[in-house]
């Protein structure tokens, strides 16, 4: 099917890639340049974008579906058979849309309209009576409004034409104040602020938005076994889905005890999720649970009469595709990788959650390290920004983001690494005024010194830890917010809001600034954990030090300092969760410790594994044993043995070993510093907007295949080192660096210098 | 049914009201005393109160069905078959919503529970498995919470035991932020905002608020007469409902062209409102439209086979009660009374719209007249308050209400005016926080000299005039941001807020200043229309004027100069609308001029009655001619036959003619100032939170019988009036004042001066 001019452009550009395996990828690429386009067209008041995306697709109001896919998700979560809903606010998509384009036609051409929702279609500003179903389009300049209420589902449109067809290109409001006066003249609409439309991947016009569902894949148990009260199913490892009963017959009760260990199966006070259900069967049926949920083990208890056949699943997962990999000599930390990669992908659902088994939610915090995980392994920027939306909700502001204060900095952080990796300028201006608004909610309550500290209704995380201290002003707290008002004043400079941008600037440096005076203590060599009624506490804390080593905080002889007197100074209180760990192990990677971050790996990641583990865990603590590491919240299984938090290795491995980051947004530049870590060889891709970038290295030979944009390798090496495909320039002692082009292969001979 | 000691006291209260035929007024004064009595003991956490309401009724988050409501309503409309919504944003209800209430029971007791949503239900704070419908809750002391999920309905309960049920007293939240901490320990929730649940009257489990639909009734039609392409049917006057066709049968299309007047039903390209059908029946069959519409004449055009056996209707209505009345010595007022009744009630719905042909939308400036309307016929408070909710619906504001500037300002005067009707403090201080956003929207938006003009986006209406001017500083809408500045002063003082109290009462004053020193002429004596680049322009229109009568703006000597110099003087630009003749005889009858005013009620109310109007117009200019009275926007049939802004003699006779007042809120004061305006006799009732007062009044006598509170008589008498049942005080030359007090009739002689 021919479109119009840019798009037979298109198929060019898509050559120039590099293969099919990226085809989602390209697609994703393909928009962001059009997008960029767009943007850069910006004399052209936004009705003029004539240009469009290379699918017919539906569209919304951007971010709307996206929050009302989140109320769903959000609130499916059960415990002990009782619903269990967040305690936050939820917010609503806006009922009543009208969606626009302006076309130029050079032949009629007939258009099917399909929505979700009541609507009217309006063409050239006039209404067309009833409900049009399929138009003919004249030849010309002509626009066509759409128009749609829908109070339970999103309003949604789905325009399928030769050239006329809806994609993001569409423009959006919620408020078109488009009345007329008493003569019938219509009102001057130029205040209307018009949004382009938010879209996905739903490109068939009977498969609308509402109807959306994860995919389903039946899936069987590795064993059954008599419990003392029932029948135990092993399906092998932690999964997730709905349980199948198959030939259930008789009269009775069945209860289903989850458990993601054989010991919460078994026990039928404690497992955390059950199902409960009723038969009266005088012939065989099969029964499909209404949610799924997460377990390894289900423990099957009936009474009466009933009997049933057997029991299976349907796995339900997210369609993501793996475009990152790792591979190295090391057959454990493959296997951690392996682990990581499965549990990341259970936890990678239609948003980007915490734990499969509790709590289900998406929370900001947890959904951070999933957006720097997702850059290394599938790129999917859809889910980061569908969560990062979900996460904001709408104005106004009530509360910090899941309540807890970290949280809402850590949203922030997430779009700054957002624009790095993905460079996506449309939703930061698209979404500018909802992190202001967030971000002067925050200002509003900052204390006298122009520090946060938690008011009534604010929680304040941090971690999982014992005795961790919430009072006063935490330094943590400070870092994280001076690192969001650098994100302020990014974003506020790409919105075009320039004095936002230099006023957010201003805070930030100032808070910076205080962050020293503040909280840094020459004895100690180290920033304390807090300030009380004023006052440095003598707590030193890993948190705010790791973090201002990769945010560059430190200067090179703090984070020397830092890293002997915190990080690898075993009398500062241990982290105990990935959630922490992962931020810790950053900042030694960042510091060039892989060797020992390696050895960390194998203990902590490793160490889940001997126990048994099929995916990683909410929390880890080596001291514990047995059941032991089963309990938290005061409950036996309290404990999520599947959290996405768990599988930092992906990132650790992709940013810090493969070592390739983009250093400006969308990996229009990158660099390739790849380490060892005391490892022979380790291999692996990174995806980027247009591609993967493959890196194998050996102790003495790197092979590295670029995707698009302008590469720096790095690296050291003990002898001259050689590449036939470029220069290699000598930066000083025995570190290098050589300039790679789009879509090359280089290989480099040199020697490992760990 | 006993329920507890509060309200076995109850019936004592109702026994001293005055008589059946106010059983629901004496029900929304007993639970305005209730909530009085709660909100008094402010001493309290408000989850200590105890009290109840004499109901179990469904409840949800105050504010919320009313906007779900009117989303429904104001997406209904059609024009020529094509869906017609609102082009303003709407909102949404908050999809998940904690209701709880604390209960002391002394014995134990059955309570069961209905929801519309996922719900779950915590007793004493620990959540109960699965989705309980009934709970025994034991003697003592217990805490009953109950969270519901409802994306497409408002999230609503409705709980029924012997003591412990469903209304107003229970405290409902957004968000409860009740997280855990690592130990399972419980957040501190004190920050939580709890505001009373809102209810109406859905008083049967069985019928949740999701389903409820205005009640109706078959009509049938008056005369059917044989149309050039079809059947005209006539039902007699103009009317609301759905038209049903009776026996149907054979093949081919119908179409329904709906007409207020006989030309516009024959009009097929013309007629605003219509419904094309299509049947192929082989045996007969009924058919009712899906909306319903305004018509007085359908004309029913077939085609193919189709025979229709007859048309009636199914008239819609609300059902609320005529507590008020009017009578008076000439019958053309009398039918002037009766058509405005009519008119009135044809427009109030769900909510009080403007028409009930279109836009059939809730319209702020509108709905203040009907507000004031409601006062003196239904007192049907509920109506009032879901219409200011539905107007305002929530934060953030991104425009005026209705888009137009001055109807923001209406709401503000509605509010006023609600309150001193009503007395409902609870409503001020449940939704202080939304007219404060809205009113710093407002104050957000004025120029330099603090004025209001008219941004991008923003609508200045005053009124349908020809070329009226909306450029600069329009002195109306300042007038009207000046009154909305004193509510919000005396609304900030009843929730509490001592310095917005303080603020805005100084913003008024400032205001109020200015507008007597930037728009007062006093060669024109009087104040101008407005300032364009700073300067007063020439022109005198009678709005500001007008309006500052009865805001009583201006000193006795400023009101008696622009009677002459506006109101009387016919060279000023006359009002063609209802809408705007509504303030224009009120500013009058402020002054004493009932004479000059009843007769302008018979030449203008009754032009068009003589003109055959069976409800009152959007628009009567006495000029026009025929079917000119039917155009409107530039469109033939384009006028509305049946506007509430028609119907304002309701609102003119019974507080100026009648002319009972309260002076207090909630009546707890009131005046009572008959005025003949020429006529032999007059008599009527007025409704108050506690029962009506009955007036009679002929030139000799007043007969007049009270509700609660204290009542002052005002009467000019040109003989020494006397009352048998208490003193009657000289007040100087012929002015009398005597003292009422509550439930007791009083009879004056006197001799009516006019």
């Amino acid at each position: 099917m021919e479109r119009n001019n840019l798009d037979s452009r298109l198929p060019v550009f898509i050559e120039a890639g590099v293969g099919a395996r990226f085809s989602k990828l390209r697609f994703a690429c393909l928009f962001f340049v059009m997008v960029s386009l767009c943007m850069d067209s910006s004399a052209q008041p936004p009705k003029r974008h004539l240009g469009h995306g290379p699918q017919d697709t539906w569209i919304w109001y951007p971010g709307d579906f996206e929050i009302w896919l989140a109320n769903q998700m959000q609130n499916r979560r059960t415990d002990r058979g009782t619903f269990f809903p967040v305690f936050w606010k939820v917010d609503s998509h806006y009922p009543l849309i009208d969606f626009h384009k302006e076309f130029y036609l050079t032949e009629p051409e007939e258009v099917n309209i399909y929505v979700e929702g009541t609507y009217n279609v309006k063409f050239d500003g006039q209404p067309m009576e009833g409900t049009p179903k399929k138009i003919t389009v004249p030849a010309g300049k002509h626009k066509i409004n759409v128009k749609v209420f829908n109070q339970a589902n999103v309003p949604a449109i789905y325009v399928s034409g030769k050239t006329i067809f809806s994609d993001a290109s569409w423009l959006v409001t919620f408020e078109d104040k488009e009345w007329i006066d008493e003569t019938g003249k219509t009102s001057d609409i130029s205040a209307t602020k018009w949004l382009n439309a938010g879209k996905w991947n739903f490109n068939d016009p009977t498969k609308p938005p509402s109807t959306f569902k994860l995919p389903i894949v039946p899936q069987f148990a590795t064993s059954l076994a008599k419990s003392s009260n029932g029948k135990l199913v092993d399906f092998g490892k932690e999964t997730f889905g709905f349980i199948k009963l198959h030939g259930i017959k008789g009269n009775g009760n069945i209860t289903l005890y989850y458990g993601e260990s054989k010991e919460e199966a078994l026990s039928e006070k404690g497992a955390v999720t059950l199902d409960r259900l009723s038969f009266q069967q005088s012939t065989k049926k099969d029964s499909v649970m209404p949610l799924s949920k997460a377990f390894r083990y289900v423990n099957m208890v009936t009474d009466g009469t009933l009997q049933v056949d057997s029991v299976s699943m349907l796995y339900e997962y997210a369609d993501v595709k793996e475009n990152g990999s790792f591979k190295c000599s090391d057959e454990e930390i493959n296997r951690i990788y392996d682990v990581a990669k499965y549990t990341f992908h259970l936890n990678t659902r239609e948003f980007f959650i915490d734990g499969i088994k509790r709590d289900r939610w998406v929370w900001s915090g947890d959904a951070y390290q999933s957006y720097l995980m997702n850059y290394y392994l599938y790129f999917d920027n859809e889910t980061v920004s569908r969560t990062l939306l979900a996460l904001r909700g709408k104005d106004p502001v009530t509360g910090h983001i899941n309540t807890i204060m970290d949280y809402t900095f850590y949203w922030f952080l997430g779009i700054y690494d957002y624009y790095l990796y993905t460079g996506d300028k449309t939703f930061i201006t698209q979404f500018y005024p909802r992190m202001q608004s967030l971000m002067e909610y925050c200002l509003g309550r900052r204390n006298k010194d122009g520090l946060m500290e938690g008011l009534p209704g604010d929680w304040i995380f941090i971690d999982w830890a014992d005795k961790l201290s919430k009072k006063g002003e935490v330094s943590f707290e400070q870092l994280l917010l001076c690192r969001s008002l650098e994100t302020m004043a990014l974003c506020a400079g790409i919105a075009n809001e320039k004095s936002d941008a230099n006023k957010y600037q201003q805070y930030a440096a100032e808070l910076k600034a205080k962050l020293f005076t503040l909280y840094w203590n020459e004895t100690k060599q180290a920033l304390v954990h807090s300030r009380i009624d004023g006052k440095q506490t003598e707590n030193v804390t890993r948190y705010s030090n790791m973090f201002s080593i990769f945010f560059d905080y430190f200067n090179q002889q703090q984070k020397e300092a830092v890293k002997k007197s915190v990080l690898l100074n075993d009398s500062i209180q241990k982290i105990t969760t990935p959630y922490m760990r992962f931020y810790e192990l950053e900042a030694l990677c960042a510091m060039g410790e892989q060797t020992y971050v390696t050895q960390q790996m194998k203990d902590y990641w490793g160490g889940m594994l001997k126990l048994g583990a099929t995916s990683f865990w909410e929390e880890y603590n080596p001291t514990k044993k047995g059941a032991e590491h089963l309990a938290m919240y005061g409950r036996e299984f309290g404990k999520s043995l599947c959290h996405a938090w768990g599988a930092s290795p992906i990132y650790l491995l992709g940013k810090y070993y493969i070592g390739v980051k983009p250093t400006s947004p969308g990996y229009a530049m990158y660099t390739v510093e790849p380490n060892l870590g005391g490892l022979q060889w380790i291999e692996g891709r990174v995806p980027t907007p247009n591609g993967a970038i493959a890196v194998h290295c050996s102790t003495k030979e790197m092979n590295i295949t670029t995707a698009a944009g302008i590469g720096t390798l790095r690296f050291h090496s003990a002898v001259k080192p050689e590449c036939k495909q470029t220069t290699i320039e000598s930066k000083g002692g025995n570190l290098y660096e050589l300039t790679m082009q789009g879509y090359k292969t280089y290989i480099v001979t040199y020697q490992a210098v760990h």
